[in-house]
Order: structure tokens, then sequence, then C-alpha cells
């Protein structure tokens, strides 16, 4: 909801406010009705000019090449493309087949750079996705997480045995975390490996029903290995007495590398129709007591020597998971990434149709295009503008992860860790929310399966819950915050992406300026300190006042029943921190773009982006008198209008994406409209 | 996004301000943190009644009956029940199968109550679509659409020639409205039907590819028939003239009844695979010069004679469109009860689960149920008050268009009209949001096809689009305030449903009470009246500057540019008011429930619907004064508290949707917790 209704004056109003207010109009008068119609006028005649070449090439960075190739490719092999219509079990095979294609046939072989070259790993993944959604998740299943599983938990012995088999797709392999019980409670997994110091093996067992692997990606049929996540079970010198030490991972073959057959003591069931995905062959595994060699153990973090003896470079169970788990951020950096490619591609459908399509106009007039629309705008233009911002964020996200990869700099992991957390989290809720409004805003043709939009949601969906359901990863963010700000309070120094809190919370010790409270003028909302500041302004806020109200339920509840009492405060400073680290992404991304025009639309694109949060947010702006209630109102009447502004270079906006028609599919999305309505009714048979 | 910043004291707070907050705290005085504390504590304690059997006897009304014996006879006949997975064409033919066992073998013969009994015939509706949602439109296809244009918009002739094989599925029919080029502007349809008095027959005629009739459901398979939408042309006196006489609807064989074979001059062709619904036939149809008797005219509301002379007893074309569409509100009244059907499905499922499913928990204690997470409660709650809100506006709204069957009295008439395009469009959009936010909430295991998110969703994402496209729909009831709102200018009287808007303009006239601003006690902000106030201000506020904004645009853009300058303001007016009927209508039936302890548990869930709507768009309560920033944080505090006691009778609250396991299906949503990972994991095959 959101509305309107803000009056121009307030009879009520004390002296002392009103002389405040007649200064700030005084210092920063709002256009009276005559300047405003003139201003639009002007505005709707004196179009942006954007070259969406240019724009693109600002946009594309340094991995065009490989993404055009894998274009080409599959353009090339019609015979490749996922059809309509096709039963899980093709519709599995067919992937494989693609994946194997990719790999063999177009000799993309992502698998080195994984580690030494993420950017391009990341730009190939996502490229691979926009293909096929499916082909997308089973080559990450493959690359980055039994691959990765096995570069960034394994050590020197088990990069040597198995690159070569995982880069060539003979090793395919699954990554067996999650069990029916415990998803996001990675430490509450049951699944046990006991070390046997007579036969130098560990055993695998599966204890009990809700400790069934469940979801593993490439187990119902095709995967040879896994990487078991178990708890490290040792004897100790009491008699039949064990010892658990935490969390490891351990590689079990599961089929026969030649027959292909499940392995005894493995027990593998399909876990059958998702909602979408179905390319990929997600399985069920549950293990008798199945044994394998101490050297499948990835010892990088942890190891076990032939008598029993554990050793570790560090120092406790806690520690140990946690390094554990975060050399599996990478995964989630590229789910963010590849979650701004699926907006990308939903987005183009719904703003090229909406450009096309005519519904309605002024009596005896023709009919209008329905982005014209007020209501079209406000559906699609701010979600174009996230498209923008989340674009930049992300980039920026994997140049991050790339470094930290190439430095192993303690507080770049940290940073890494918690960006990488709060954009995937951010981003797919986004993506996923966008994608049914591109389907409702494209009405009946948007019904359509060929135009793509339900096969983007229905495999996107689970992007919000993969790898990290949302709602867990921003109380992590969260949780980084509050830590954050302790230190803060005893002295110690905020991490560099936090920065912007260091200087606010100063700010937010004083009340708001009732002078800047009641500036409304276009300059001054469309000033990127005004933006920035109301943004910290608020996570700012959030976060002390989220440390004030935890301290005080502490004390009642316990830690974690205080947390659980505020959660949801919690999420919301999460997502209003994320917003303005992306906020604060886009605005640097805008001062570094060399072609002036391009920074123009940018420029006007990012303030839509931020006023139409600060609007979606007013009671929280008006409760605190931030901004008093005409600027509130112009806040609102701006972003309305850039809306319609954003509206008239669309277009460019979305061909400087640069989507080829044969990654789009969709007919009514196609680059040139005269053949959109023909496309579609050919399809159809006419 | 929401927030919890609010501060408790203002330091540059006026002199009269503060007297008139110290006034009002000493009235109402807020609870201090220790009576809090007792409260909450006390209300834990204190978990309500809540008998499910005696709630849903007071939800289920009369017509449990039909709906028991259809779910009945589907779960005596599971060889009916559609597959997770089968292809399009299977399920179209498994479709029709089901429907025919309905009719004929369960002898649910409906078509009679469309006209006599219509809340029967929602019923049987509502509970068909909950076996199969495809099944629900393919019987309100036959029924409402082919039966009831023939039944609505034609006269005795017809009635006698096709009710019986209508009513028996021997004559399966279409209606054929939308065109590839127009869906909303029903208006700008483009196939003509030219009389031809030489031969007294009609020709139906697409002049171009944008007036083929598209997404016609029964048309690619099934259907023998159609109700054809086309401009009637007549011969007028001049040589080769043609007179358009607007839009009417024509009954155009479509196949042989023997043979089943496409008539002469008709093209059919298959609209192909869509987001959802493959249960149903939607095809494309063409029409090259198709000759159908004069008498296939549905005569209504405007008749031909032998010579081509036009009568009616509507005096103008746009009165005549309007009295035919209108015949059509049924269709909307019908999917927003259904719709409501899905929601229950869909909050059933999501928060049995959350129940059941356990994760985390304080240290060293067992993991607690995920619903026991505020995260959960905010995600779930307000969507299971709004279920009940919705579920009484429903079966009002079929309540009063019943009422209007019988007496066609015009206020009734024009009243339906706008409070069934009111409730279809608020009520699908919710519905659409909740099923993704239902999968989300469900993880992984929501995204097991068998778990039925998926398939819910994408069936039920068109409701959104078909029987008027929502946002059309909101504007018509923006408009018929607007209408009421000039009538009361001008000395009219506002209808029955609106009549809250003649008493609360008048409030609207007066500034905001700053005494009644600052109460925030518990029995005020649960009191109906405030929240009725506060509901029905908003709307009225919305009303009034929408009008003056109009007024003032209209002058520079003529008045379809001013409705579009205004447009996202009126979509936000609309909303507003269907919400304040709904809440009126939860408000009613409380009252006159029978049960005390349903009750009471019925008014906590008003309270939560009520406050979490209010809590929604607080900055326009507070931009204006309507409550004070003290006030604002109290009711969001209270929307979370009702939320957390919602929580403690959730599961009562969805028993008594009285939903059996064999309708909701989904194994992770059974009725008896210690059975639904078992069913979960034998689906999977251990």
């Amino acid at each position: 909801m959101s509305s309107a209704i803000i009056p121009s004056s307030n009879s009520d109003e004390q002296p002392t406010t009103r002389r405040i207010r007649l200064l700030s109009l005084h210092l920063n008068p709002p256009l009276d009705h005559h300047q405003q119609l003139q201003l639009e006028a002007c505005s709707a005649r004196a179009k942006m000019d954007v070259n969406a070449d240019k724009l693109s090439t600002y946009l594309r960075g340094k991995h065009r090449d490989i993404r055009e190739r894998i274009f080409e490719y599959f353009s090339s092999r019609p015979d490749l493309q996922t059809p309509i219509e096709i039963l899980k079990d093709d519709y599995r095979e067919l992937c494989l087949k693609q994946l194997v294609a990719l790999v063999r046939e177009a000799g993309i072989r992502p698998f080195r750079y994984v580690v030494e070259d993420p950017a391009k790993y990341f730009a190939i993944i996502e490229a691979v996705g926009s293909v096929d959604m499916s082909l997308g998740i089973k080559f990450g299943v493959q690359y980055s997480l039994w691959g990765g599983s096995v570069l960034n938990l394994g050590t020197k012995k088990h990069r040597d045995k198995y690159f070569e088999g995982i880069d060539n797709l003979e090793y395919l392999g699954c990554f067996a975390m999650t069990e029916l019980h415990h998803g996001s409670n990675v430490q509450g997994i049951q699944t046990i490996a006991t070390f046997d110091p007579l036969t130098d093996e560990f055993i695998i067992t599966t204890p009990n029903d809700g400790a069934i692997k469940w979801w593993i990606g490439n187990a119902a049929v095709h995967g040879k290995f896994a990487t078991v996540f178990a708890k490290l079970m040792l004897p100790t010198h009491e008699k039949n007495g064990v010892s658990d030490m935490g969390v490891h991972a351990f590689i079990v073959p599961i089929r026969d590398l030649k027959t292909h057959k499940t392995l005894p003591g493995v027990e593998i069931n399909d876990c059958g129709h998702k909602v979408g995905l179905n390319g990929v062959d997600n399985g069920a595994l549950r293990f008798r007591d199945v044994r394998i060699p101490r050297d499948n153990l990835l010892n990088r973090f942890g190891d076990v020597s032939r008598d029993g003896t554990y050793t570790s470079n560090l120092p406790t169970i806690n520690k140990r998971f946690a390094a554990t788990l975060g050399e599996l951020v990478g995964g989630r950096v590229g789910l963010a990434y590849s979650s701004v490619g699926v907006l990308k591609i939903a987005a183009t459908i719904a703003i090229r149709y909406s450009l096309l399509r005519q519904q309605f106009g002024p009596p005896k007039q023709p009919e209008i295009s329905i982005l014209d629309y007020q209501s079209q705008q406000h559906k699609l233009m701010p979600m174009l503008a996230s498209t923008y911002a989340f674009h930049f964020a992300t980039v920026h996200l994997v140049e991050k992860y790339s470094q930290m990869k190439k430095t192993h700099d303690e507080q770049l992991v940290a940073d890494v860790h918690a960006l990488s957390a709060g954009l995937k989290s951010y981003v797919t809720s986004y993506t996923a929310k966008s994608l049914s409004i591109c389907r409702e805003a494209c009405g009946g043709h948007g019904y359509a399966a060929v135009n793509r939009f339900g096969s983007l949601r229905n495999d996107h969906d689970i992007f919000q819950t993969f790898e990290g359901d949302n709602t867990v990863l921003l109380q992590q963010v969260a949780g980084d915050l509050l830590k954050q700000y302790q230190e803060k309070f005893r002295g110690g120094t905020f991490a560099v992406t936090w920065s912007y809190l260091r200087e606010s919370m100063n700010t937010y010790l004083s009340q708001p300026n009732p002078v800047t409270a009641r500036w409304e003028g276009e300059d001054h909302l469309r000033d990127p300190k005004f933006q920035l500041d109301a943004f910290r302004y608020r996570t700012s806020r959030l976060l002390q006042s989220a440390a004030v109200r935890l301290r005080k339920h502490t004390k009642t509840l316990g830690s974690f029943g205080a947390w659980n009492r505020c959660l949801n405060h919690l999420l919301t400073l999460a997502e209003s921190h994320i917003e303005t680290v992306i906020l604060e992404n886009f605005i640097e991304a805008i001062k570094s773009c060399p072609d002036a025009n391009s920074q123009a639309a940018l420029k006007l694109v990012c303030d839509l982006y931020a006023l139409n949060l600060i609007w979606s947010d007013i009671g929280t702006y008006r409760n605190v008198d931030y901004v008093a209630p005409n600027k509130a109102k112009a806040i609102h009447k701006l972003a309305d209008y850039l809306s319609f502004q954003v509206k008239n270079i669309a277009k460019e906006l979305v061909d400087a994406f640069d989507l080829p028609d044969n990654v789009t599919r969709a007919p009514i999305g196609k680059q040139s409209p005269s053949e959109a309505y023909a496309e579609y009714t050919q399809y159809v048979g006419f």
C-alpha cells in the first residue's frame, strides 16, 4: 500500500514550526503548479539521449567474450534447447547432454576458474543459467559444490586424484549436506562417520530416517561420488567410547565408475518432481555402514592419523565448522550474481511487451502502450532500477570475492561472508517477487508458457532457499552488524564495508535537522548525499534501537529468546543495510562511467532506486520527523515522475542488458517489436 | 519493509503538544515494562480455548453437504486423481473424464443452480476447484461462461434448445470474447458479425490476425459451440453501407456434433502449454465468413428482425454493452470465492508444516518449531487472519449476488458489480502473493511438487488476469467511488455498501483528533470503532484528495490524462475501500457467531487483520498525525503480539477450514503431524 494523502498545510501548526517551514521554503522554494507543468513538458520533449551499445559496454565488463561464446554455441545447437514441455526423466538426460556438450564440444572447461579466476567462473555460470536454469544448477552442483568442496576442503592428494575427472565430467558428483530433518541448522545433522582403526576406514551411517540426505543434486541418476557431511566420531580410550569431533566432509563413492550401479550399503531414492529445476536429478541417500578409506576425509581443516589421533590448526569445533562453511560462500556469490541475470531476462521481456502492447486510450484516439499507464510504470520501472542497482552490487561482490580468494585477508573474508549472505538473500527475494509481477503485468500472454515467466519463476524460486535460507542469512547480516556495533563501543574499528555506520552513528545521536527535513526541491532530493544520508540514518537508527532492545530483553528472555523477540526488527535492519550497500555501489559505479550520456541515464535510474525505497518506508522517516509532511509528498511525487522519465528510455535500458533473442526466447519479448505478435501467432500454428 | 524505530520522547516538543500528550497518557496509560511482561506471560499460559469443530460449523454454512459429497466422490475414485507429472494432452483428457464423472456418475448437475441457487453453485465450483483447479476452470467455462452466456444473454428459445445439452455435457462449449490484441478493452474487439438479409444469417469474420479469438477455454480440443463476441453490423439503406451496432454475443457451432470435426470456415489452433491450468484446452479461433442462423444471436438486450431492423429496450450502445457485461459478473464472484478456497489450502499446508518442522533452538535445549519464530509468525499469521477476513467477505458477496439474481434491484446490481470487481481483484492478488510466501516459508520441502505449492501457484496465477485484469477492475471500483462522491456533492445518496463514506466524509473534513491520536492502550487499539474509523478515514481522505487532483489535472490533461496522472493514487483508494469493506464484514460476522469461544478467537484474528493493515500503511496515518509516534509504535508492537497469540491457536484455526487430507494432499500438511514425515519418505521410496 502507498498513498498520496498528505495535506499541504496544517492549521494547528506551532509558531516555531511555522517559522522553520517558512525559512526552509525560502531557502528551497517548491515548484509551483505552472513551473511543474513546464518542467514536465520540457523533460518529455527532451528525451534523454542514451546509446544502448555504449551503456552495454560499460555494464558488461571483461567477461563478455566467454558469455557470447556460450550463447553462440547453444544458438548453433537447437537440438540442445529445452522444449517447453518435457517429462522429468527426459529433461534430466537432456540437461546432462547439454552439460557434456558445453564442456566437451564447446570446450568450456570451467573448473580451474573456480579458484583461479572466480569472476570468469561466475560469468560462465550466469550465462549457462540464462540458457537453462536447470543446466546452470547442474553445472553449479558439479563445479561449485562437489568440485568446490574437493578443492576448498580437501588437500593436494584430493586435487591430484579428482581434478581431471571432475573437470571433464567423468566424475560427476554430489554435495550431500542437507538431511530430511536439517537444512539450515547444519550443526544439527545426524549422519555419522566413525573411524575404524582396525581397517583404517571411516564408516558412514544414517542413524535414522531424519538423517537421510535429501535434495542431493546429481544423486538420483548421474552422480558417482558425493561429498558427505557427517559428524566425525573417533574412538576414545574407554571401551566402546567415541568422541564427537563435529561436522566434517568425506568423499563417498556412491556408484560404480564402470557399471554405474549403486554401491553396496548405499540406498538412493529419487526426490521426485519439483516445483522447478526438473532437469536436475535430486535424490535422497541413506548409508548403511558404508566404508571409505581414511584418505577420503577432506582434511584441510582437520585430519585423522593412522592411529586415530585428531589434528587441526584450528582450536575448536566451532572454528573448524566456521572455516568449513566459510569455504562454501562462493555458492552464494554465484546465486546472487545469477539471480540478477534472471531478473534481467524477465524485466526485458516484460518491458518490451509493455511497450508493444496497446490497450485503451483517450476518447476517439488510438490506443496507447500499456507502459504509458502510471500503474504499469509503477510495477516495472522501480524493478528496472533495482536490476541496475543489483547488477553493480553483485559485480562488486564478485570482485571482492576474487580478491579474497587471492589474499585470504581475514577482514575481507568476514566482509565477503556478510555481503554475500545479504545480497544473496535480498536479490533472490526481490527477483522471486518480480517474476510474479512480470507475469501479472503481461496479462494473458504472460501466462503462455512460451513467454517464459512460468519456468523462470519455478526454476528460480528455490534460489531463496538453497545455499542458505534467506531469512537465516539476513540474521547473519544483522548479527554481523551488531557485532560491529558492539566493537565500536568497545573502541574497536568498523570493517570497510560498514564504515558508513561509523560516520552516521554520530549523526544518529543527534536529532534530525528540522531545516533539511523541509527541503523538498528536486536538486536536493536527487542529491546522492541526501539519499545516502537517509539510507544510512535509517540503518543506524535500526541498529541502535535493536541493540537497546536486545540488551533489555536478554535480561528476562535469555539471548535466544531476546533475539527471537526482536527478529522482525533485525530482519528489517539487515535489509536496510543491504539497501544502503547497494545504493553506495550504484553511486560509485555512476562516478566511474566514462560515457556522459550513459552516466546521466544511470543517475536517473539510481535516483528512482533511492527515492522509491525512501518512499516505501516513509512511515519510518515521518515518525522521527526526518522528513516533514510536504517533503514526504515531494518524494512520492518525484518517484512517480522519475518512473515516467525512466519509462522514456526503458527500451534502451533493457537493450543494454544485451540479451539476444535466443536467450530471452519469449516471442512477446522480441527485440524487434514488429516480429513479436507474428512469431507468437506462428508459434500457435497460424 | 517495516521498522520499529520510533522514539519514545521528543526533546523539541512544543508546550501545547506536551500538555495534550500528558493528558492522553492520563486518560489511557500505556503498560509499563513489568505489566507488559505479566500480560504476555499470562496470555501465553491462558491459551485460548478454541473448538475447531464449532468454529468450522459456523464457517461452513448450509452448503457443507454438497461439498463433502464432491470430496468423498473423488476420494473414492483415486484413478481420477491428477498425477504430479502429466503431459498436457493427457491432462486435458483426464480433466474431461473428471468432469464427465462428476456430472454423470456422481450426479452433480450444477447448471440449474447458476441462476436458481448461485450460493450452491459457487459452493460446488469451489469444491471442484479444490480437487483440481483445471477441473474447476473447465467446469466454470462450461457452466458459468458458455452456459451462463446462453442463460443470461439469450432468451427462452436458447434456453429450450441448449439447456439439457449444456447440463449433461453433450454440448461442451466455449466463451470467445478475448482476442489476440484485445483483452481488457472488450469494446475494442474487431471480430465482425454482419447480417445477411438475403439468407437470414449472420456472417462471422475475423478481419485480421489481431482479431483471432485467443485463450478460449474448451476450444483447442473439446468444444462443440462457442459464444462469440463480435461487433454487429447491419446493412443500411445506402449501397454497401453497414452500421456498427456494437458488441453482441452469438452462438457459433465450431465442431460437428457427431464427427467432432472442425466446421468449415472455422480455424482452430492450440494455444499450447500454459504456466498452469494445463488440464484446460485453451485454443485460438479464426472465422472465415462463417454463417450462422439469425436465431443464434443471444438477443436478450438487442435483437435483429427478419428484415434487418434492430430493436432493444436499452437506448444506447453503451447501455447495451454495460447490460451484457453486467450479466457476466457471476464469474468474478466465483473466482473471488474460489481464490479464498485456494488460500485456505495453502495456509493449511504451510501452517501445519511450520508447527511440525523444528530447527535451531536455545543452547543445549531441543530445537523449536519454526512457527515459534517471530519471522515465521510474521509471514503466516497475518495471512491466516486475511484468509478468515476474505472468507466472510466473499460469503457476503455471494449472498448479495444471490439476492440480486432474485430481485434484479438496480442499486444491488451496481453494488454487486463494484464489490465483485474489488474483491476479485484484491483477493486473487493477495492469494497469488501468499502462495509464493507459503512455498518460501516451507523451505526445501515446500519445493517438492508433491507438497502442492507449485501447482497451486501456477494454476491460480491467472486468477489475477482472467474475468477482468485486476488493475483494470480496481479502477472500476475507484470510478464507482468517485461517482458516489460526486453524487453526494450534488445532493444524491450513497449506495448501501459505501454508506460509511457518507459518515466519515464529515469526519474527514475535520482535523484528526489530537487526543485520540495519542491513545495507545490495548483496549482502544482493539476496539472495532478505532479500527473502522482508521480504515474509513484513510479511504475518505484518499477519495477526497483524488477528486481534487482529478479536477485539477483534467483542466490541462483532459479526463483520460488526468485519470492516468492519478492512477496509482486511484488504485490505492480502491484497495483501501475494499479493505474497509472486508473489515466491516468481519466485524459483523463476529457479532453473529453463536459460540463464545469461537467468537473470541475470531475477534483476535480480526484485530490482527486490522492492526496489521494499519501498521502496513503507517506512513499515511503518521503524515496527517492521525496517530502520534508512540501510538504508531504501540500498534506495531500489538500487531506482533497478536501474531504470537494467533500462532497459539493456529492449529485449530486451520483445522476449522475442514479440509480433508485427500484435498490438501501434501504429505507435509497432513492433519496428523506424526504421519507427515513418514508419508513423505514413503512417497520418495523409503
